[in-house]
């Protein structure tokens, strides 16, 4: 990277670092992605990577510009009665979506659906590291908690689509309420219902 | 447009009434975007758009290089057992991006989500043209129908999305028949189980 005479202010190193983060995700992946060879790219001490932005989890969540925490949400919303799981999911979703951050989170979103690697990461992070385990925290047969939150992902990310960017009525226009009563016991079906056809159990 | 000094052929005829459908269904929508206006556009007769592109139907599944007809697909899988609608609709959906149309099928898709005009489009042309009226040819309370649709929306395209896009696994690499058993009953009860919850009937 060209690099100007100029010593680099906090700005700059935080920009060198997002960038090596953002480059380090993509090629490694959100699970295999260190800080330490993140901050060795953007020459500078992992201490300071720390310093700056925390966690991993955090860098990451920076270098995608998410307004919002989904390792955070997603337990909140799936702690708590069992058999309201599937709802609670869904107003979480659509809470964050409907609020100010929701432009925010609509274009990581977009972003993903047009963008290979963003694609890769939010796989990587938002199914793989956060919904998989709360839902294998759910206490399910380990065997199946994958695809149950694979299953999951499909109904909470069609809905996305559906309503904010196909923009489909009435769902578009329709009350969290009525969206809750109609597409929280889908997804309550994915997390906890006894799918023996799919898993095939004997 | 500028125009080249030979006379156009066939090809440039064709590609002209392309062109200026693009624009029309854009600026009109599907449903007001008329043969007439756009063959007045394309500066030929409107019967020559009949010649080659046959009806709007046809005109508009061309300028979205979409490869397969879903007012012909949708009515098909809906049609027969109404208990099953939900599991053929699935399988119907699954076999389009799984076979050697998904290629195109998928670029669609993309587009919808990265280009408002696309996203109109399919909205106003899969959504309310074609599932919507077979939902409502279901026979059900037609103060339901719309809402039915677009709630069937979501999970197909979330599907689409977490399977061919997001490649989530294990889904992405799951046999159709799981996928089936998984998701149509979802589907199912979207299109025809009782939510009196949702629709707050007296």
């Amino acid at each position: 990277m060209a690099r100007s005479g100029r010593r680099p202010g906090n700005q700059d190193t935080r920009e060198s670092i997002l960038a090596a983060a953002r480059t380090g995700f993509a090629e490694k992946g959100y699970d295999k992605a260190s800080i330490r060879a993140i901050a060795s790219d953007a020459g500078v001490d992992p201490a300071l990577v720390h310093h700056y932005f925390g966690t991993k989890e955090k860098l990451f969540l920076a270098v995608m510009n998410a307004p919002i925490n989904p390792a955070e949400l997603v337990p909140q919303a799936l702690a708590g009665p069992r058999e309201q799981a599937g709802e609670r999911l869904v107003r979480m979703a659509l809470g964050v979506w409907d609020s100010p951050a929701g432009t925010a989170a609509l274009a990581v979103f977009r972003s993903a659906l047009s963008n290979e690697w963003t694609a890769r990461l939010l796989r990587d992070f938002v199914v793989t590291q956060v919904l998989r385990r709360a839902v294998h925290e759910m206490a399910f047969d380990p065997a199946e908690a994958d695809l149950r939150a694979a299953l999951v992902a499909t109904q909470i990310a069609g809905t996305i689509m559906a309503r904010y960017v196909l923009k489909i009525e009435p769902l578009a226009s329709a009350d969290i309420d009525v969206l809750a009563a109609a597409l929280g016991p889908n997804v309550q079906r994915f997390l906890t219902d006894p799918m023996p056809e799919v898993f095939k159990r004997d």
